[in-house]
C-alpha cells in the first residue's frame, strides 16, 4: 500500500517540516511501501506527476535541510476541485492515478482552500465506494483557519514580523525629526500577524504605538486622532497595519482613490500602507514612510520558531497516523491546553468545519480604543514563537534542501 | 581630559559596536575622565547636547545589548560643516563645547560625509592652535569608502541580503508558471551589496541568475536579451539589481519615464526594481514582480555577521588609541592581508583620502557579460559574513539597548 503527500497554497517556513513529519511517520509505520510526493499540489495527482520521496529524502542531513527550507519543496498550486456533479473528470483522473500507483492514502498540507479539496475528494471516494482516504494537514501564515488553536507557519511568521518591526523601530528613530512609519503586514482578511507585533510590548518597547486590524472597523478620523495623540508623546510614531483592512473604504472616506498610475500609464492599486502614508502626510506634513514586509514574512526560515517547526512536523506525522488508521475527510488541528506552561494536543475534526472558512482575530482581544490588543492576546502569541532552529550553514549562509534533484523541476 | 564620540549617516548593524569599542578603549586607557556621547552626530557638539556614557553603559549586559542593537543609539545627522572661511560660527560653537566639557578628542563614526567633517574640523583646530584632535571611524552598508578594504556594517548587510535573497528564491519557485523576480538592493552609487548576492552561487544556488551593478553600464536591450536566455533555462528567473543603477537612462532608452502618479495625483519616481518590472512584463508578458529589501538591509541585526561586529568594535577601539596618542585628521581603515585564512590589520590614513569620495565595485570583478561577478569577488565577500552573534533574547525576541534612559530622547 502506498501513500501520497502534497503541498498547497502560499509558502510558509513550516510546510516542509510537515512534509518531513508525514514522510517519516509513513516510513516508520511499516504499513507503507512507497511514499509519493505529488508535484504542485493536487495537480500532481491530476497529471500523474509524482516523485518517490524515499529516493530524494535519503539522509539525516536531507531531513534537517527540509526542516530549515522555506516554501514548498513539492511545489504548490491554487487549483480548486470543481463540484463532482458538474465536472467529474478531475476526480476520475485522481482515482486512476491512485489506482495506478496503488495509493490508498492522500495527505494534503494546506489552508482552507485545500480543506475544500479534502472534503470533496473524501466525499467522492465514499460515494463511489473507493477504498481511498484523504486527510488535511493545516498550514498558513495568516492563522485564519477555524477550529485549530493556531496554524503551522504562523509562529515563524510572527517571530519574523516582531523581530523585524523592532529593528525598523530602531531604524526609524535616528534623526531628530518628527516622523510616522507605517508597517504593512500580511493577513488577507484577518489581523493575526499584525496583532502579533504586540509581543514587542513585553520586551520594553512602547512601539508599535498603534495596531490596526481588519476586525476593528477603524475610521480615518480616528486613525488621524490616534496619530495626533501619539505624535505628542513620541518623535517617531510606529503604526502596524494589516493588509486585510478595507483600504477602499478608508480611501473613500479620506476623499481619495486607491488607484495610482505607473510610468507606463497603467493603473495600479495602492495597498493600505501606501494609502495611510499619503493620508497621514497630508494631515500632518511630517516625514511619513510606509514599509511592506513583503514575501519575507512567509519565507524567512533563518528566523523560524522552533516551536512552530516542531509542531508542523508533529502534525504532519499525526495526519499520517490518522489516515493509516482509516480516517478520511478530516483535518488535523491543535487544541491548546494552557498558555503557561504551554501545552497543546493534536486532534482531528471534519474538514467541513474548516473548508473555505476563516477565523478572525477575536474582537474581545481588541482594546476598546480599537488601536491595540489585550494582554490576553499577548499570552496567546508568545508561546508560538519560542525557540530557534539550529541551522545547517555553509559559507556563513543557511543551506536549503536541493529540490533540483527531483528532476521534474528546472534547476532553481 | 575628556573624549566625545558621535555617530552619523544612515543606520547599520555595526555602528553601535564601534561606539562600544571606542567607549571601552577610552575607559580602559586610564587617560580619560569622562566619555561623552554627542547626540545626533556633530549636532550634539553644536548644541551642547552631550551625555555621559559611563552613566548609561553600566553593565556587561548593556555592552552586549549595544553590540546587538542596530541603528545609532546616539542618534544621527546629515549635517555638513560649511567651509570655515565662509561660516566660522559652527566651528566656534564646537570649540566652546569642547572647552566647556574639557574634551580634547572627538571620534566621529560615519561615512564619507562624516570624513569631510573630520577633515574640516582637524584643519580648523590646527590652524587656530587648538589642542583638540579628531579621528574618523568608518561605517556604511554601501561599502563605498576608499582606502579601506571594506566598511563596518557592510558584512552584516551582505549576510542579510544573501540569506534573504535565497529565501526569496525559494518563495519564487512554488507555482508551475513562468516568472521573473527582480530584487532591488541598496547601494546609492556603488554595487557592492548587490554584487554580494554572488555568495549564493557557492552554496548550490544558480540564482540570482543575473546581477546588475551601476558599474557595468548595462542597457535595456541587453537586459532583455539576458532574461530571454535565462527564461529558456529556468522557470523562475531571479534578478538582483542595484538601486544605484541610472534608472532614468534605462527608462529613457525603453521609451518610458520613471514618473508615476499616486492616488493623490502626486508624482513620484519609481526605483529601478519597479521600472525593470514593467519593462520585463511588457516584453515577455509573464508574471513579474519586484521586491525591495528596504531598510531591513541596514538594520537586521538579528542576522549580523560576527566578523563584522567584532571588527566594528575593534576599529572603534583603534580609533580611540590613535586619537589618544595624538593623531588627528585621520580615518581608521582595514587593510586585508589575505582572503583565506582571512586576516586584516587596522591602519590609518589621512581623512582627506576618503572625505566625499566613493569607491566603486571594481570593473575587473564584473564578468564580460556585464551580468555577473567573478570568483575573485566571491573570495573577497565570503570572509566578511562569517559567524553569528549569540543574541540576548527575552520572550523569544532579541533585546535591544534601551536608549530611553538617555533622557534626552523620547521614549521610543
Amino acid at each position: 500500500m502506498n501513500i501520497a503527500i502534497a503541498q498547497s497554497g502560499g509558502p510558509t517556513c513550516a510546510i516542509n517540516a510537515s512534509l518531513l513529519g508525514a514522510f517519516r511517520e509513513a516510513v516508520k509505520s511499516g504499513k507503507v511501501d512507497a511514499v509519493f510526493g505529488s508535484i504542485n499540489g493536487i495537480e500532481g495527482m491530476l497529471n500523474d506527476d509524482l516523485i518517490n520521496l524515499k529516493s530524494v529524502i535519503r539522509t539525516n542531513k536531507d531531513m534537517e535541510l527540509l526542516r530549515q527550507t522555506p516554501s514548498t519543496v513539492l511545489g504548490s498550486c491554487r487549483f480548486k476541485l470543481p463540484d463532482a456533479e458538474k465536472d467529474e473528470e478531475p476526480y476520475k483522473k485522481i482515482c486512476s492515478c491512485m489506482e495506478k500507483h496503488m495509493i490508498e492514502c492522500f495527505c494534503y498540507i494546506g489552508g482552507n482552500d485545500s480543506m475544500d479539496t479534502v472534503v470533496k475528494l473524501s466525499a467522492y471516494f465514499k460515494k463511489h465506494g473507493k477504498p481511498y482516504r484523504v486527510i488535511g494537514i493545516p498550514k498558513t501564515i495568516d492563522n485564519d483557519l477555524p477550529i485549530t488553536d493556531h496554524t503551522p507557519g504562523f509562529g515563524s511568521a510572527a517571530k519574523y514580523v516582531a523581530t523585524t518591526v523592532q529593528e525598523i523601530i530602531r531604524d526609524s528613530s535616528v534623526y531628530s525629526i518628527d516622523s510616522v512609519t507605517v508597517i504593512e503586514i500580511m493577513g488577507r482578511h484577518a489581523g493575526w500577524l499584525t496583532a502579533s507585533t504586540c509581543m514587542l510590548h513585553t520586551i520594553g518597547q512602547e512601539a508599535p504605538h498603534l495596531i490596526y486590524l481588519p476586525e476593528a472597523d477603524v475610521t480615518v478620523p480616528q486613525i488621524l486622532e490616534d496619530i495626533k495623540r501619539e505624535r505628542a508623546k513620541h518623535q517617531a510614531v510606529i503604526v502596524a497595519v494589516s493588509e486585510g483592512i478595507d483600504v477602499s473604504s478608508l480611501a473613500e472616506s479620506a476623499g481619495v482613490t486607491t488607484a495610482g498610475v505607473d510610468a507606463f500609464g497603467h493603473k495600479f492599486q495602492n495597498g493600505v500602507g501606501k494609502v495611510l502614508e499619503q493620508i497621514i502626510a497630508r494631515e500632518f506634513g511630517c516625514k511619513v514612510r510606509s514599509i511592506e514586509l513583503n514575501v519575507m514574512q512567509r519565507c524567512s526560515s533563518h528566523l523560524a520558531s522552533k516551536t512552530d517547526i516542531d509542531e508542523a512536523e508533529a502534525i504532519g506525522a499525526a495526519g499520517v497516523r490518522a489516515v493509516l488508521s482509516g480516517e478520511t475527510g478530516k483535518m488535523m488541528y491543535f487544541r491548546r491546553i494552557s498558555d503557561m506552561p504551554y501545552e497543546v494536543v493534536i486532534d482531528m475534526t471534519d474538514a467541513t468545519e474548516c473548508a473555505n472558512l476563516e477565523k478572525k482575530f477575536p474582537k474581545k482581544w481588541i482594546t476598546p480604543s480599537k488601536n491595540n490588543v489585550t494582554d490576553e492576546a499577548i499570552g496567546y502569541f508568545l508561546p508560538l514563537i519560542q525557540g530557534d532552529i539550529k541551522l545547517i550553514e555553509k559559507n556563513g549562509l543557511p543551506e536549503h534542501f536541493n529540490r533540483s534533484i527531483f528532476g521534474v523541476f528546472n534547476s532553481l
